[in-house]
């Protein structure tokens, strides 16, 4: 019995019939593709997932990891999957063939990681995250250093990691104390990293470290920071792990959640002995690692969901199993299925409309990224790319909380088994609880799209944002059975957007206010964003909706969850960013004291 | 180092300038008392709750329950401070003194739960569902089971569970199918009982179980259900435990949280040597077990609520020492305590507002069964018989909800440390996830409410909290400084009143859509009740926060807290009782096949 449940008629309806991923294959780096090819990847993917991944999520969660004298040890099940996702060429799918990729568009890294992530969380991040690091060698590094790693981090051969965080410089970057010494063609690598996933492990051959550190007389802050290449075991002259290059595991996180993921504190040469590489320019090593951390947004808000998903179609096959208590409306005789119970028909109902809204979100946006990357033209690189930007604190914070809302939605439908672990809802809702807080807090991701994403290159990003969802408005709000949803959504548009510029102000004027609500100011955009993407499948879906018979319900539920989730949303929408642009400043007044 | 935090001045404030409890003492059965008596009782709860029972909450965590040979065994300290609960009078606080009680005033059993189910949730549910047991002995039972039973379960000799649930009667007690054949004075009892908490341990001498179960012959459905106490061992002729009754734990439930209080499936009778004792009036059951289950729904929303309001205190300590990042504003140089961060102050001023919001409601429900209980008057008492019926399902719903919320908002205060074990917000949180499930779902709570409290007696619960709400509009809606947030009040509860009206109809006429938005419903009633019970506060504080010096802090916070929520709840609350009012039936029309 796999843990692992997803709906393939709707991944494939966005990505063909939402999206029309095929016409990447016009672009230049795809000519060789097909909407075929990638109709095969996607379901192969699927498989791998299921078969493969998936039985590692109860494997991971009953034996869980383990440490001791400075070693890391995990079920020995995900060193055997991890090889095979590398040599199978699943990490490195949409990677440039010179160094081991398979060249598939990038976007299909976002939609074969929402598969893997579903599966198992704590594993996927494993390879997700060598992905990362190999792939920020393969960008920024010198010749010999991505000869060197990055071909062995894509087929499963050595993991990669990602070391921001020190126990005084968290969200705060600016704070990175630890240091890197010249020595003649490296450098000499001295600090701590803590909460750093996959930091120590058993389950590959050697472990790539991509980490910030300072060097002598670097400028303070942000500016002053270099990006390295710090291997677990140095590389011998065969390029194989040789020595112990001074890397050492003081100890794992016990934690809520992701039991099979080990999150180290790892102390980098303590004994003066560890070596690490330069990775691009001095100095520059945030600007470098953001392609990372931008990744890793995306991909925090593809678990939130993914993670709901499967939530969700677990809850879905028990409300249709499960019989208890009689029909409120008396259709049926005797006791019925719970699925016919309107309050537990609401709460499925608001999940499927929240999962499906979040994965066209996320596909959308992943599509989007794709389109900056490789468009044809100059001017539609940088519109996407604006949109990219924009859209990404809005991915990360909004799935992550809504994904785990729905798993806590999810268990309600149980009732009182939801809460065991009989089921694997519970475990979803543990590990899912991460995601609103690592990659940047929720509320970091609020700062981000609120201030920078709103403010810089005049506002390019946000101007973007709204021609994109503009041209929506003037495609369909006369359409026949939607016009009105549409001019709903544009009306609330309008005030949001009204929010975004006063705010803009207050980023200047007031900037505590402004700090006050660019949460719920973030909420709003992605609110906006959930109800254009519903309303965007169910124009698609309307009218096969609108003809009876079986083969047609699919069709039917795109368009009662769009129009069910924008009555249900937009209202409190438009109230918030109301909220936003009020004037009562309690948050900032209230006396440290009277909290 | 205690994990028990508590605002020892909020609970006061509640207590004596809005309830102003000391005025109990002026009713017959509370003669003998002064409001001095009642101060020293909860000083004295809460230092037993601290030094005691929270204690208890990191021991549990760690040692958990293990079940062997139908042997249920607990940490040892579990023992020793379950009896020392009832001996000191914690247990009975509230019961007569005939039978062992202190006499004190019902509501007193609430503000005592709510410290000792903050200091440790697992631990109080076996106390808590001792008192709930005896005391449905104490009103319905015969002299001798009484005797027998109450006063050594009252001073923590014996524990009692509630038996409810059975495989196939969850939520739907009519299917119950546990039965009893009378055999001389007595009955045998034979049947499954699952979900059963604190149903097997070794923390008390016997275990006294409160059974539903169907005699020979009843009627069918829940008109045809009796009570019976069921003890593990039986009494020998010194009232000992004596000869094992053949109720075997068949297993425990591993589980999400909770992991020091054993969830026990029971069978009862197995090898047909299974005594009962009835208790109260045959096939009458359920209309007793009333009494312990409304019980059990307030203290669901206590444990709500006080897990909030650990989970508060904690971050707010966090939030206050943990140094991150640069002011914002640049009030200060360097490096700033998280406090200061804007969107941090955010998530606690609504936490703040939720956590006092939840025990105004909550004490209030409970000064309000006081009054029900022992008013003077009979049209007084049956005025606040009725508030109280209406209460009960949106405390139990509402805190429940919101408590988890508030966890999950202290976490997000920690950033990454708030998902390790390191500190107890991850506990809280885990615990806190039953609320919403036991004790009735909270869906199933929404259905009592907007059903059959709207309904019985011509509305005369609903009658009665729009009298009581009508008062205050009436008393305060020219309020100098907060008249405004009353009238917005008053405002809202007239489109929420206008709703429950057209619900009530549709309760007739069209039950799907009704049941569609009974949740919903429900909540819009909780968030009028919130507002109000902060304004309540907040005129109280009027005066003194509009006087400077650190003294008036406290007084600050509390009229900042009220009109902060006041203006982010109620335009919700407004468009939340239109689309309870909706047209749209997406929710009964999706056909099964489109989920």
């Amino acid at each position: 019995m796999t843990q692992y449940k997803i709906n393939q008629k709707d991944v494939f309806f966005i990505l063909k019939e939402q999206l029309n991923y095929g016409s990447l294959c016009s672009l230049t780096r795809y000519e060789s593709l097909t909407e075929k090819t990638l109709d095969l990847l996607v379901s192969e993917a699927m498989r791998f997932a299921k078969t493969a991944v998936a039985p590692l999520s109860e494997v991971g969660e009953e034996k869980g990891v383990s440490h001791e004298k400075g070693q890391v040890t995990c079920p020995s099940e995900f060193r055997e999957v991890f090889r095979q996702c590398g040599a199978d060429g699943w990490t490195a799918a949409a990677r440039d063939t010179d160094y081991g990729g398979q060249g598939f568009p990038h976007m299909m890294r976002i939609v074969i990681n929402d598969f893997m992530y579903g599966a198992c969380q704590s594993f996927n991040m494993a390879p997700s995250l060598t992905h990362g690091a190999a792939h920020l060698i393969e960008s920024f590094g010198a010749e010999a250093l991505k000869q060197a790693f990055v071909p062995r981090m894509y087929d499963g051969t050595f993991s990669g990691t990602m070391c921001l965080t020190e126990p005084e410089a968290g969200s705060n970057l600016a704070a990175t104390q630890t240091t890197a010494y010249p020595d003649g063609d490296h450098y000499r690598i001295k600090g701590n990293k803590i909460f750093i996933s996959w930091g120590d492990h058993d389950i590959a051959d050697n472990i790539v470290h991509l980490i910030l550190a300072r060097t002598e007389g670097a400028p303070e802050g942000v500016r002053g920071i270099s990006l390295f290449v710090v291997p677990k075991y140095r590389l011998d002259e065969n390029g194989r792990p040789g020595e112990f290059n001074d890397v050492v595991c003081t100890g794992i996180e016990e934690k809520l959640g992701l039991h099979a993921s080990p999150t180290a504190a790892l102390a980098f040469g303590s004994k003066d002995d560890c070596v690490g590489y330069l990775c691009g320019e001095p100095n520059r090593g945030l600007a470098h690692m953001f392609q990372m951390m931008n990744s890793a947004r995306i991909n925090t808000g593809v678990s939130g969901m993914t993670l709901g998903s499967n939530a969700y179609q677990h809850a879905l096959e028990y409300t249709r199993q499960r019989i208890q208590g009689a029909d409120v409306a008396k259709r049926k005789e005797g006791y019925v299925p719970i699925i016919d119970h309107p309050d537990v028909r609401r709460m499925l109902l608001w999940m499927k409309a929240s999962v499906d809204g979040m994965r066209s979100m996320i596909y959308t946006a992943a599509f989007w990224a794709e389109l900056a990357e490789e468009g044809t033209a100059e001017e539609t690189r940088q519109h996407y790319q604006a949109l990219t930007d924009f859209m990404t604190p809005i991915v990360k914070a909004y799935c992550s909380d809504t994904g785990f809302r729905v798993c806590e939605t999810a268990m309600q439908c149980l009732g009182g088994y939801g809460y065991c672990r009989d089921y694997p809802i519970e475990q979803f809702l543990r590990d899912a609880k991460i995601m609103s807080l690592y990659e940047g807090t929720n509320g970091i991701q609020a700062i981000d799209l609120m201030g920078r994403k709103m403010r810089i290159n005049d506002g390019a990003m946000f101007n973007a944002f709204c021609r994109e969802i503009a041209s929506f408005f003037e495609q369909n709000r006369d359409h026949e059975g939607l016009g009105k949803y549409v001019r709903d959504l544009e009306n609330a548009y309008a005030r949001v957007r009204e929010m975004a510029e006063e705010m803009r102000g207050r980023n200047e004027s007031d900037r505590l206010q402004w700090g006050s609500y660019s949460y719920p100011a973030l909420l709003c955009f992605a609110e906006i964003v959930m109800v254009w993407r519903l309303l965007d499948m169910a124009r698609i879906a309307y009218e096969r909706a609108g003809k009876k018979g079986r083969k047609n319900d699919f069709f039917r539920g795109k368009v009662a969850q769009a129009t069910f989730y924008a009555d249900l949303t937009l209202p409190h929408t438009i109230e918030r960013s109301k909220t936003c642009m009020r004037e009562g400043r309690e948050i900032v007044e209230i006396p440290d004291a009277a909290f």
